[in-house]
Parts: structure tokens; C-alpha cells; sequence
């Protein structure tokens, strides 16, 4: 296998930067007429996937909305997973996981080793124990080639409260992209992705210099907009991965509204 | 049911502050002679809870040590802690979830429900999104007549690279603690407690107007110890929950050994 960061790179060249936000949640589930529960979720999921993998570059489910439904909900996220992992486009999986020491390697272990069940080719962490507490998953990335996506600028208005306060050295956002592009510079592997709201302005923190993935949720429902990427990130553009969630799954099952949607959304 | 503050205060009275961690990490599973599944992990949790549910105030699972083992390691979650629900200590299911809107609902409804199949009396939550963003979990603990406790100034040093950063009006820890106090003022339900680390000197955060629950890890194997904590806590250590983990199950699985360890440290 070769490093995440390649194998994204070569599918996004193939297929443009879109990233499917596979979020299940129970007014979805009501809207496509399944039922809200494991199973529901696992339908709509597998769907998703069954449809769009030919197209876009990358899946990215929602944990949490498989967690609801406690372990049966976690087998059915261990088959969405499954399915992605059989196609060419890449998992990211979104749990948001941050702790510390031998409990960020036990998160690491259930998401990155290589034969864990619920085993992605990515996921997101949350750096609010310090950056440094991240080092367990991103050793992790490295060891099995996958990929880490660290929270950085998050797309909700709250983000900012925590993000953009301050240290000697920069804001708190400023330090994470500092310490994940220094990191992606020494390891030559780029394992270290970053998240980054496409819903702002003016981002609050340079990225001119970072040289991994960025993760670009808000897009669509929140207010983000395809069009508008290039003016907020500037060069940093030919590293974003732009997800699309409800701007997209609000159009139905149906595969071909689903197919149409996604062509427009690549352009 | 009455509030999740009642509750655990009158547990508290009863049998003193101390929360057992239940961390079935790795390398004490091979310690006790148990295999490294979720089976192993699931017969340390249940015989922890088995042995000291009469004695202690609270049990705090990491959800990390079940979750590497994929849904099997969640369902043997769920009947450790339908386990902990039938005695009359606590369950807080250490989990720190953080994220927005409608997929920050799906982690209230997974942990906070009363229904779900992995309900905890209590939840860790992670600002890392802002304070603000955590609200659907808060309003689900007012509901459900269950607690939240918010990651505020953690045990492991990487903490203050976020934690202590600085906006107009204080640091992070402080603008959390602030906002946490004056929910827990405003709603007279006290459901939201806080994650304050005891292996600090100096805190670098003033919690003497807080008025919920504070749950401290980092005593015995971090460094932290039970007699440090009116110094570091003051006036509010009469909040103060400690937990207690390694330099607990250090002692191996025999019951009489844990049950003599914990009432030295209940002192």
C-alpha cells in the first residue's frame, strides 16, 4: 500500500475533489421513507455508496449517527465501511476522537490498525487535549498508511471561542496548522490532514504553507459554496476536499437525481 | 428520577467521592491473564463493577477500550453498563464527543437517552467546537435527568497549548467554566460538571464560583494524589469526584485486594 496522502491525490485527479458526507440522521431517514434505526441507517448508507462510488473521490460517515443505535448501529457501520473499502474512493471516517496516551492509541487501534473492524482509510480528531496528545494516531497513520484529519478551523460561528484565542506564538488554530505542516514536512508521508469550515469569510489563520489534505465541510446546507473556495483558501485550494451532506442527500434516493446532483456539484 | 446532581450527591454522601475508571486497556487485560478481545475486556469491566459497585460512588468506562474491538466490544459496552445501572453507583461513560447541530443530537440521543442502548448517567463532552456547540447534549442531560461533564483544563501538560489560550475576556478554561456556571445557575439542575485534571500545581483557572460536579482524573498513576486536592482545588473541592484507575487495578483482580485498595484511598 502506499502513503494516504498519494492515494487521495490520485483518486482526486481521476474524479475531482468531492468528498460525500454519509450522515444518516433520523429526519433523513424519515425523508426517504426508511426506518430510523440501525437498519435504516445501514440502507441509506449503503446506498450512498452503491451509487456514488464510481464518482466521487472520497465517503465520509458520520459516526455519531450509527452510535445512536448502540452496537447494532456499529455492525452497520462496520459494512458501510466495508463496501467503501471495496471501491477506489477513499473512507474518511468522522468520530472527532481526542484523548490522551494509551486511550488515543486504543482509538487509533480501532480505527487505523490494519485489521480492526471498523478500520478507515482516515479519520477526523480533535485536538482539544493539545496537539500533542494527537501523536498516538498520527504514529499510527504513519505505521499503516492511512490518513488523520485534525479539527482546525471548524465551520460553526462557537468554533471561534476556542479556535481563534490566542497563545504567545498565535491563535490556537494557527499553532495546529503550524504543527501539522511542520510535521507533514519532516515525515515526507503527509499523513496529517487538516478540517477547515468552507462557511467563513475570512479563515482566521494562514494555511498559504500547509501541505497536506484539507477537509472542507459546510458546503451546501450550511452555506459554503463550491465557487467560493478558491477566493477563501487561496493556493492552499489544491489541497481541499469540499464535502457535500445535505446539499446533496436532500435530493432523494433516487440514483439518478443523486448521479445528476454530484456531476453539477464537480463541475 | 431526580437530577443527575441530586443523585450523585447523595451517592457521594454515602460512600465519598471516588470513581473507579474502567479501563480494559491492553496491556492490563495480559496483566490479569485475559485476552485481548472484547470478551477480555468485557470480563474485567463486569468484574470490576461486580466487586466494588457497593463501595464506590461511580464507575467511569472508556469507551476507546471498547470501541478497538468494533461492535462486538460495543455490545460487550452496553451490559457493562447495564451492569453499572442496576447498582446504585453512577455510570459515566467517558466517550468526549464534540460536534455540531443535528450530529451533536445523535451523540446526545446514543449516551443521554433513556432508551439507547449505551444510556450512561452521565457523558464526557469535548469543547474543542466551542461551548456553545456542545448545547444539544446539555439540553438532552436537562431532559433526561442526566449529566455532562465538559472537558475544561485536562491531567496531560499538551492541555494548555489550547486550554490556557487567551481571549478578551479570559482564558478558554475560563470562558468554559463561566459559561458552565452560569447554565448551572440559570437552570437551578446543576447537570453540567467539569474535567479538571489533579496532576496540576497551579490550575491556571479559578473554579471557585462553580457550582456542579468537577471530575478529576490523574490520581495515582499520573502523578496526581487524593491528600493534593484541597490545596489545588480549594473551596471546591467539596465538588471534586476523583478518579481513580491504574494505581487501582495495579492490584490485580483479586476481589479482596481491590476492595482494600479502595477503602485505603476512600481513607
Amino acid at each position: 500500500m502506499t502513503t494516504y496522502f498519494k492515494r487521495l491525490r490520485a483518486v482526486v485527479l481521476e474524479k475531482g475533489p468531492l468528498c460525500v458526507a454519509v450522515d444518516p440522521h433520523p429526519s433523513l431517514l424519515k425523508a426517504w421513507g426508511l426506518p430510523v434505526s440501525a437498519s435504516g441507517a445501514e440502507k441509506c448508507a449503503r446506498h450512498l455508496v452503491n451509487v456514488l462510488s464510481e464518482q466521487v473521490a472520497a465517503f465520509k460517515p458520520q459516526s455519531a449517527f450509527f452510535e445512536m443505535y448502540g452496537s447494532a448501529g456499529i455492525a452497520a457501520l462496520e459494512r458501510v465501511l466495508a463496501d467503501i473499502n471495496q471501491t477506489d474512493a477513499i473512507s474518511i471516517l468522522d468520530v472527532k476522537r481526542g484523548d490522551i496516551g494509551s486511550t488515543m492509541e486504543a482509538y487509533a487501534a480501532a480505527y487505523l490498525a490494519k485489521d480492526a473492524p471498523l478500520a478507515a482509510d482516515a479519520i477526523t480528531i480533535s485536538p482539544y487535549l493539545g496537539f500533542g496528545s494527537l501523536l498516538p494516531a498520527i504514529e499510527a497513520a504513519y505505521q499503516n498508511d492511512r490518513g488523520v484529519y485534525v479539527l482546525a478551523r471548524t465551520s460553526n460561528p462557537e468554533g471561534a471561542d476556542v479556535q481563534l484565542a490566542l497563545n504567545q506564538d498565535g491563535s490556537v488554530v494557527q499553532n495546529i496548522i503550524d504543527a501539522a505542516t511542520e510535521m507533514n514536512r519532516d515525515s515526507a508521508n503527509r499523513a496529517i490532514g487538516l478540517v477547515v469550515g468552507g462557511t467563513h469569510r475570512s479563515l482566521g489563520c494562514d494555511l498559504s504553507d500547509f501541505n497536506g489534505s484539507i477537509l472542507v465541510p459546510g458546503i451546501g446546507f450550511q452555506g459554503g459554496k463550491m465557487e467560493d473556495l478558491p477566493a477563501i483558501f487561496g493556493d492552499a485550494v489544491e489541497h481541499v476536499l469540499a464535502v457535500v451532506g445535505r446539499g446533496l442527500l436532500s435530493v432523494g434516493p433516487d440514483a439518478q437525481a443523486l448521479r445528476t446532483k454530484v456531476s453539477k456539484l464537480i463541475g
